[in-house]
């Protein structure tokens, strides 16, 4: 089976906005096990839309459309589709039924707006939208069939997943599938693919591995006539992942690093306090992005200077001295520091160089002291980090708040 | 004259790699006045490139390719142009030499892959490559022109900038063409516009308007005979803006916000203290992303506690429960507290409630005090900022980093 996407939006043509819609239906009818053949980007006009498409129905056998599908003048995709396919254009009501019950009285869309939204090729199969008014709509033609979807990403992504993946799921193999994300800090590419290649071989879902900044991500789908089933599989499947790559896997509900950790320490009602020096208030930046996080983030002092390190922390003078500020020992004496004055349950701290300046033989660009500690337990952990400026300071940040997961979990 | 992009790799429409090459091309070649009516993207297959660029070139005068120069045997876009155009496949030696005198002679590519390279339809134009082995390559067909770029987003846009841009330019209109990128913080895009409406009105260069979350972007162009004059022609037309724009334009130079405060704080070695509640370090973050200015940064405190502030940067307690965390006279504190504690030139601060919870009627999601210090002025400012708690915390980390550069600028 396979699959073609049409963009649509003068606003793509143009450069105006980035497409990323079509990369991330690419990515999950790959996983799936359909080939997507070609994307094509064409501008609001009815004569280039419906001649794409009947050019793209000769080459596959499903397509998406990402796009105009609103009720402004330059929403034209279901006059396209309905005059490539010489089919009638009709007035369903139960779409206006169904906005009209979900809609804010008080912004209620007026009448020509939900009658274009509703206005749709006939034969028309409909797709809830949980994020916006215009639904997704199936045409059917023949043995082939064209999802059209709306262009704002958030939209299209949730009427995809909602329901749209699970409809051709059940075209391709008659099956329903499920979906599951799962993600990794502290191991390379080559280094999960190496602990997972006997399960690889062996395991009946589709896997993708995707290498990110903060670790890799492994994607799994399983496909199984009984969605409850499917659901099962990917259950035991995760099992036999984290047996294989045990604490390295931090969520296995996507979740992001720093999420996982809020979630941790709001849950555990701890506090804690960080000493950043060349992470520069990145830890910071990142924690503060989890809602709720006030009540478990007392303070973070980003310690730039070798002062501040003296005064805010009470790092000794003879320490920097005798090692250089960045140093394990330094480091150890940031997070005990500004954990002690804190007084708070945990602290973590960074020291090292960013670059691209400030390196040299023995401490290179990329070098990172990072550690965690309760008061009892110190963890100090050294680590040469490649890329430019900013790769390393992410790096480095996502490093400290994956220690701060182990220490937090292993206890 | 109209233009259309190929986007060649398996990569692409398989999803694994997200395509920013032909929104880059796009919005180039739309600034030069040239619309794109069509962005295709293919696999690594000669029949579906050759056969896609027959179609294209029923549509466009120019078309563009991105990917599949290299030396892998996947490389197959100049195979596919050239049975596309029935043109012969040559060798050209010149480009051999031009490699084997820029490399570097351990890395030597082996003879059969510089071959690779070199083999190219009958009659190309070369477009040298500042940053790679592969060059661009411009085969002319009748009265079209296709440009074949390699797939790397920075070498693709490195021999598109530094020659086929105004390859093109000459070709459409026989001039030349240089460009510029303002930048603006503080202004919406609609007071950009309307500031600068007459003047949009009667100006002969190209403008696009691009509203980011740090502010509205200005991206000029001037099209010349002689580029000397087109770039006495920018010179003019940016005087024009900063007139009509004054010290909203940050850069003239395409610059980031926290690029420009910091070479201001290098150029007059300021030292400078941040302390930061509801951007949480974002400020640190960036403000650390400059190379060098460890030279000016002390510290950024993050003081998410009440009692943080009242520690590190002596907020009388009083204050705060008079006016609670989040109002002028905290921020103010703030400033002067990090600053005279710090010992440095400049204090800045953020207090605010990034939300999505801590809202209330008086002190809504979104409400954001800042302020900047010398320790004789403070410049306090409230902000009610929309958006997510991510997008709050960006605006706001934007707008005192705009607040630092006015201060600075204006004495």
């Amino acid at each position: 089976m396979k699959a073609a996407i049409l963009v649509i939006g003068d606003e793509i043509i143009s450069g105006h906005t980035l497409d990323t819609n079509s990369n991330y239906l690419a990515n999950a009818l790959n996983e799936l096990g359909i080939s997507v053949v070609e994307i094509v980007s064409v501008g609001d006009r009815v004569e280039e839309i419906a001649s794409e498409l009947k050019a793209l129905l000769g080459k596959a056998d499903i397509i998406l459309t990402s796009g105009g599908l609103g009720s402004t003048h330059d929403d034209v995709t279901k006059r396209a589709i309905a005059e490539a396919l010489s089919r009638k254009l009709v007035l369903e009501e139960s779409v206006i039924e169904s906005i009209t019950k979900r809609a804010d009285p008080n912004r209620m869309p007026k009448r020509w707006m939900l009658e274009s939204i509703a206005t749709l090729p006939e034969g028309s199969i409909l797709f809830e939208n949980p994020l916006g008014l215009a639904p997704g709509v199936g045409v059917i033609d023949g043995d082939k069939i064209i999802y059209l979807l709306p262009g704002v990403p958030c939209e299209l992504k949730a009427i995809f997943e909602s329901s749209v993946l699970d409809h051709i799921a059940r075209r391709a193999s008659g099956k329903m599938l499920r979906r599951r994300v799962l993600r990794t800090a502290g191991l390379a590419e080559s280094e999960v693919s190496e602990a997972l290649k006997d399960w690889l071989e062996s395991t009946t879902i589709r896997v993708g591995m995707l290498p990110e900044i903060s670790g890799v991500t492994l994607r799994l789908t399983a496909i199984d006539d009984d969605p409850a089933r499917a659901e099962h599989l990917l259950d035991e499947e995760t099992q036999k992942i984290l047996g294989l790559l045990g604490d390295a896997v931090y969520s296995t509900e996507g979740k992001s690093i720093e999420q996982v950790v809020g979630e941790i320490l709001i849950q555990r009602n701890l506090r804690v306090a960080v000493a950043e020096s060349c992470t520069g208030g990145l830890i910071g930046h990142l924690l503060t992005e989890i809602p709720g996080i006030s009540a478990c983030l007392d303070r973070v002092l980003v310690t730039y200077s070798n002062s501040a390190k003296v005064e805010l922390l009470g790092v000794p003078e003879e320490v920097i001295a005798a090692y250089g500020a960045v140093s394990a020992e330094v480091a150890r004496a940031m997070a005990l520091g500004v954990r002690e004055r804190s007084g708070v349950d945990i602290g973590l701290s960074t020291t090292g160089i960013a670059g691209p300046s400030g390196g040299s033989e023995s401490k290179p660009v990329g070098l990172v002291y990072m550690a965690v500690t309760n008061g009892e337990r110190v963890i100090v952990k050294k680590r040469i980090f490649r890329g430019m400026r900013s790769a390393v300071k992410m790096r480095a940040a996502y490093h400290t708040l994956n220690m701060l997961r182990l220490f937090l979990l292993r206890g």
